[in-house]
């Protein structure tokens, strides 16, 4: 497995490779990874001759107060996970290589992100598909796979490579879960025991959601009310938003539920902000 | 030749020849081709197997009461020239298919716009380079060449390319003239007799600067007022900028001159702005 920190390098590599006439797949990550970050890896290793992981905790999407400081890292455990999944190379730059001095054009998205996380977010977003077509610019992928627990951000991707018309396929992975329904996140590092507990409710609300629907409940309201209630019964979590949403437009759905439609929730425990979502299906 | 009118097909074209080894060269234009256009076709003719040009009024790059609607056009001449040039390919899409419903994601600039042309034409190089980087996913160029008499314009697309690590090698081309002097431009078609041959005064402010610089001088005021001595003698002519700036940072410099300068202007002739430049050389 090579280890790449250049990006000139970088490039060499995807050019070497793309003219032995070797297709690759690509995993970008922010490091800390998991075993949802290693299902990724899984998926794109069965659908392309080489295989590249980056980490690359990038700046750009985080906004001031967040956790860029302290969003946790683990480089040699990233490397050894990455070397057992069968990596053929890791990129790993660093912010004054990919955003060297004088860095000055970036990528801004529309409508999709002035929503759900976008909305408590801004420039989220921007610094996301700023640095993923960065990233694709340097490896060259034919496919790229990304996780679906930060839905939107899946569905912003998949809106930029269309708009932009990015000669890259991308792939939606399912979210990886614990054993009690929490899905993995590098975040769910900082969550004390009873906060990890109480964040169980999040998948449970879910699957209340998902049995709603499928027992035929077709009005909104119902179904986010019964979802919220089970959230809020839990005293150490604070939602942030819970909302159906058209599972490609993003925009709320009022009226009976007629077009694919997915539950997104983001819900704080302490100082912690988790993620889920659910597409609702007919059965 | 072929002519390709959909985007998807575009791409298609683009990956067979690369798929056969060959490389790639792209000249995208705005049509009503003039001999300008032409000798960029002639110079990516000369640096790879595939020539493609593309034609595309790009109204991202237009603001509000610009000409837009008025822009000269002319298909027919245009694949005539490109015929004649050698080209492989015209690409000539229109705006619902290069920005379909739904459309959402940008590109912006920063600094090097905040200047110049990009003062009085606020979004306009944003436009131009989320074109310029999309025609580039369609088209797979390894080389494209631009004119450089929108000096501006180069020097925010080379940017492009580096800040996102875009794999297309940027040429610039030097300028071409009339008889005369006067730079080739599709605009130069709304220009009136006696606006004709004042805007001669361009090109000789230019030359004029040029013998100064040649001759020692070193002072910005100088230069400067030299030349907007000479075209405020044009009284059709009203100045809109004369700068002497960084040639790669584009910001004004005021002390003597040390590093690379060229010097920018844009003047207006009735409704019509033209633009000019010159990079002061020693000799």
């Amino acid at each position: 497995m090579d280890l790449i920190r250049d990006p000139a390098a970088m490039r060499r590599w995807a050019s070497e490779a793309r003219s032995r006439g070797e297709s690759i797949a690509f995993v970008p990550t922010m490091g800390y990874l998991h075993d949802g970050h290693l299902s990724l890896m899984r998926i794109g290793r069965a659908r392309a001759d080489r295989l590249v992981t980056s980490v690359f905790v990038n700046p750009l999407q985080f906004g001031e107060g967040e956790d860029l400081e302290v969003y946790p890292r683990d480089e040699e455990g990233d490397l050894a996970k990455c070397e057992s999944e069968g990596c053929d190379a890791v990129f790993f730059p660093q912010p004054d290589t990919m955003y060297p001095p004088g860095f000055q054009t970036r990528l801004v998205t529309g409508a999709l992100t002035t929503v759900l996380c976008g909305a408590s977010r801004p420039g989220h977003f921007d610094g996301v598909v700023t640095v993923v077509l960065k990233l694709f610019n340097l490896v060259q992928p034919h496919v790229a796979v990304f996780g679906s627990k930060d839905y939107q951000q899946l569905q912003v991707i998949t809106r930029m490579v269309r708009d932009l018309a990015v000669p890259v396929e991308i792939v939606g992975a399912p979210i990886i879960r614990e054993e009690g329904g929490l899905a993995l996140s590098s975040r769910n590092a900082y969550l004390g025991p009873d906060e990890r507990s109480q964040a169980l409710a999040l998948n449970q609300s879910l699957a209340l959601a998902q049995e709603l629907f499928a027992a035929g409940e077709r009005d909104p309201g119902v179904i986010l009310a019964a979802v919220r209630a089970h959230i809020q019964a839990q005293p150490l979590g604070e939602i942030d938003y819970v909302q159906l949403v058209d599972a490609e437009e993003l925009t709320p759905l009022y009226g009976p539920l007629v077009r694919p439609a997915v539950l997104v929730l983001a819900v704080r425990f302490g100082r912690t902000r988790l993620i889920d979502n659910r597409v609702l299906s007919e059965s």
